[in-house]
C-alpha cells in the first residue's frame, strides 16, 4: 500500500463519515446487533481464522495469549455490542439552550467527531469493541491494528461491512489499514485531512512515535503507573484485599497497581500482613519496608516510575498523606490513584489534592474502565486533560456544535 | 534565553498551577477584580508603554492597529476581567453522579487543565484576556506574544503578579516567554511535561508550525473561511442587512463572511440590491454573478478556499440547498456558516448537515464570539472538534475528574 492508497481510502472514510453522522438511531443500533448475531453465528469461522493468525505468531510474552479468541471471548464481544446497542443515543443531545438578550436562541447540539483512528496491538476484540463504539455514536472507524492479528481482523471488518450494507450505511465506515508497515503507521498519523482524532493503544513506544509523528489532534492512552496509598487510619484488612486485588486480579493492564505507599504508623503491621498475602509477587521496597519484610529486594528510583504490567509491586512506606501525595505527583502517570483510609479529611485531600483522570477512596484502581463505570465500553483510556480523562465511552467521541437562530439580528 | 532557561520557566508555572488548582472562588476573583483596579488607575502609565512599543513597530498592515491600546480598549479590558470574575466559579462542579450496582460511588468533578500555553500575535488585549479566563478556572497562563508587544505585556504580566501575590498565589501562575525568537517558539511548543493544553491563535503559518512541530495537546484556533447562504425563500432585505454586516462590520477578524452563495431564484433581484449596498466592497463572482453585477471581478477557485479578511467578498449563485450545502463542506474551514431562509425545512438541513463549530439561520457570522454567546471572553475559537469547538470560554479550560468512593469493593 502506498501513501496514496491510504489517502484515498481515507477520503472514502471520511466520505462515510458524513453519510453516518446523518443515520437514524434505528440504523446505528440495527447496524451493531446485526454484528453480534453474526460474531455468534460465524463463531466456528472466526475462531478458524484466528487460529491461522495465532499459527504464525512468532514473538513470545503476553502478545500470543491476547492474540487468541476463544468461544468465551467472541461471546462477550458480542454481549459488549448488545450493551452499548442498548446504550441512550448519544447523539442530537440540546446542552445548555438559551435566549440571549437580543433574542438569539442559542444551543449546542452533540454531534459525532467524524472520523476516530485507532492504532492498536494484538487483542482483536478491540476491532470489535471500537468498531461498536463509533458507529453507535454515528463515527466512522479507521483501523490500524497490528499485523500478527490481520486475519481475525479482516474477518471481523467484513461482518460490520456487511451489517452497515444491511442498513443501507456506507462499508467504508468501518475501514481497517491493512499494510502494517511502520511507514504506514506514521503516514496515517498525518492524514490531517480525514482524521478528527486519533487515539494511540499502546507502549512507550507507540506514544513516543505519536508525539513525534502526529499531525492530527489525538488523545493519548498512556500508561499506568498507579498507586494504593494505606492512610494511618486505614482498615487494613480492607487495605489488604484492595492492594491485592489491585496487584494481582490482571497484572497486565493498565488499571493494576505498581505502587504500594504505606503510612509509617501502619507499616509494621500491614506489611507483615501482606508479605504471605502476595507471596507470588516480587516485592521492592525502601529501606524501612526491607525491614519488615525480609525478602523484598531493595527499590530504586526506576522502580517508583515504572509501569511493571507483571506480578511486581514497589513499596514505600511514608510519613504523611502529604508525602503520599508528593510521590504520586512525581512517579505517577495521571491514570488512577487510591487511597484506603477511614479518615473523611484524608480522603477528601486525596480526592482533591491529587491530580490524574480517575482518584478513588477505598476501592481498587481496577475499576476505572469503561464497562465498571457504566459507560457501555471504552476506546482507550485518556491520561491526558484535553477532550477526555479517564475511560472514553460513548459521549467521549462526540462534540458539540453551536446553533445560533434569530430573525435578522445583526452586530 | 535557553531551551534550559524555558523548560526551568516551564517548571515555575507548572508548580504555580498546581497552587492555583486549589485556591479559593474568592482568591480567583480577588486578582481578576484587583488587575482591573490596576489596568484604570495606571492606564497613563501603561499607553506611555505601549506608545514605545507602537514607535518601534516597523511593519505595515494592520498589525499596527492591533498593537495601539487607547483608553476606551483598556476600559474594554478591564470591563471583561470584571465580567469574567462575576462568572459562576467553573470549578468543582459535580456531573453524571450515580450508585453503580455494587455500592461505588461514582462521579466527575470540573477541574483545570492546569498549564494554558498561548502562542499570539500583536494584540495586548489577548494578554489580558487569557490570563483573566486562565485564572479565573484555576490555570496557570503560559503565554508567548509577540516581540512587537513585549514592552506591553510584560507591564500587563507585572500588574497580574502584583494582584496574585496580593491574593497569597504564585506569582508564575501567569508567565510571559520574553524571548520571541522562532527558535523558542518551536520550543516552547515541545514542553510536554509542562503544556496541558497550547492555543495557537495567529495564521497559517503559526497553524503550519504547529503541526510540524507540537509534541502537546492543542487546540487549533484556525481559518475562518464563513459562508453566508441566502436561500430561495429568504427575506430578502434581512438577507442584505445580514451579509452587509458579516462582511464589512469588522473585515479582519476570523468570523467575518468571505462568500455569499444565494440560490437561482432570487440572485437577480438580490445581487442587483447588493451591488450599491457594498459599494466600498470588491465583489468577485462566477459568471452569473457578472451577468448582474457587472463590475464583479471573476472568482476563481482560490478565491472561494480564501480567508480575505478584508474588503472583498467571493459571491456564487447556486442552484439548490444542497449545492450550497457542497460548497461549504468543500471550501469552509468548520468555523461559522449562516444561512437566510424563511423556510423551516431548509433551516433545519442546514443546521444538521452542515459541519462547522457553529452555524446560524437568520443572523449574522458576527455573532460567534465568546462573549456575544455569553461566555464572558475567549481564549480563542477552535475550527478543531476535538475539546472545545467554537469559542473557549472558562468551562473549556477545565476537564473532568473521575471520583470513585466504595466501601472496600474490588473487582
Amino acid at each position: 500500500m502506498t501513501t496514496h492508497d491510504l489517502e484515498a481510502q481515507g477520503r472514502a472514510v471520511k466520505a462515510a463519515a458524513a453519510v453516518l453522522a446523518q443515520s437514524s438511531d434505528e440504523q446505528r443500533r440495527g447496524v451493531l446487533t446485526f454484528v453480534a448475531e453474526r460474531l455468534e453465528s460465524s463463531v466456528e469461522e472466526l475462531l478458524a481464522v484466528n487460529a491461522h493468525d495465532v499459527a504464525n505468531y512468532r514473538e513470545s510474552g503476553p502478545g500470543r495469549d491476547r492474540l487468541v479468541l476463544t468461544p468465551g471471548r467472541v461471546a462477550s464481544m458480542a454481549q459488549a455490542l448488545r450493551d452499548v446497542a442498548n446504550a441512550p443515543d448519544p447523539l442530537f443531545e440540546r446542552i445548555d439552550a438559551n435566549v440571549r438578550p437580543n433574542g438569539l436562541r442559542v444551543e449546542r447540539v452533540r454531534v459525532p467527531l467524524g472520523v476516530i483512528g485507532v492504532v492498536y496491538e494484538n487483542r482483536p476484540n478491540v476491532t470489535s469493541d471500537v468498531a461498536g463504539l463509533c458507529v453507535r455514536s454515528g463515527n466512522a472507524a479507521f483501523l490500524r491494528g497490528s499485523s500478527s492479528a490481520l486475519e481475525t481482523n479482516r474477518f471481523l471488518v467484513s461482518l460490520w461491512r456487511e451489517a452497515l450494507e444491511k442498513e443501507s450505511l456506507p462499508v467504508a465506515a468501518v475501514s481497517l489499514v491493512e499494510e502494517t508497515s511502520h511507514e504506514t503507521a506514521v503516514a496515517f498519523m498525518q492524514l490531517s485531512d480525514v482524521l478528527d482524532c486519533l487515539i494511540p493503544r499502546g507502549g512507550p513506544s507507540l506514544i513516543a512515535a505519536m508525539r513525534e509523528h502526529a499531525r492530527v489532534p489525538y488523545v493519548l492512552d498512556g500508561d499506568g503507573n498507579c498507586h494504593v496509598y494505606v492512610d494511618a487510619s486505614a482498615d487494613l484488612a480492607m487495605a489488604l484485599a484492595i492492594v491485592k486485588n489491585a496487584k494481582t486480579s490482571r497484572p497486565g493492564v493498565c488499571n493494576a497497581a505498581e505502587t504500594l505507599l504505606v503510612h509509617a504508623d501502619v507499616a509494621a503491621s500491614f506489611l507483615t500482613d501482606l508479605d504471605p498475602a502476595l507471596a507470588d509477587v516480587e516485592l521492592r521496597g525502601d529501606e524501612r519496608t526491607r525491614k519488615i519484610i525480609a525478602r523484598a529486594l531493595p527499590a530504586s528510583d526506576e522502580d517508583y516510575a515504572t509501569e511493571f504490567l507483571d506480578l511486581i509491586l514497589a513499596i514505600k512506606v511514608v510519613d504523611s498523606l502529604d508525602e503520599a501525595i508528593e510521590h504520586v505527583a512525581r512517579y505517577g502517570t495521571g491514570h488512577s490513584e487510591a487511597i484506603v483510609t477511614e479518615d473523611r479529611a484524608s480522603a477528601a485531600a486525596w480526592v482533591r489534592r491529587v491530580d490524574a483522570a480517575a482518584v478513588l477512596v477505598n476501592t481498587s484502581t481496577r475499576f476505572i474502565d469503561g464497562g465498571e463505570l457504566g459507560l457501555g465500553g471504552e476506546v482507550g483510556i485518556s491520561t491526558q486533560k484535553l477532550h477526555a480523562r479517564g475511560p472514553m465511552g460513548l459521549r467521549e467521541l462526540t462534540c458539540l456544535k453551536w446553533v445560533v437562530q434569530g430573525e435578522g439580528q445583526i452586530r
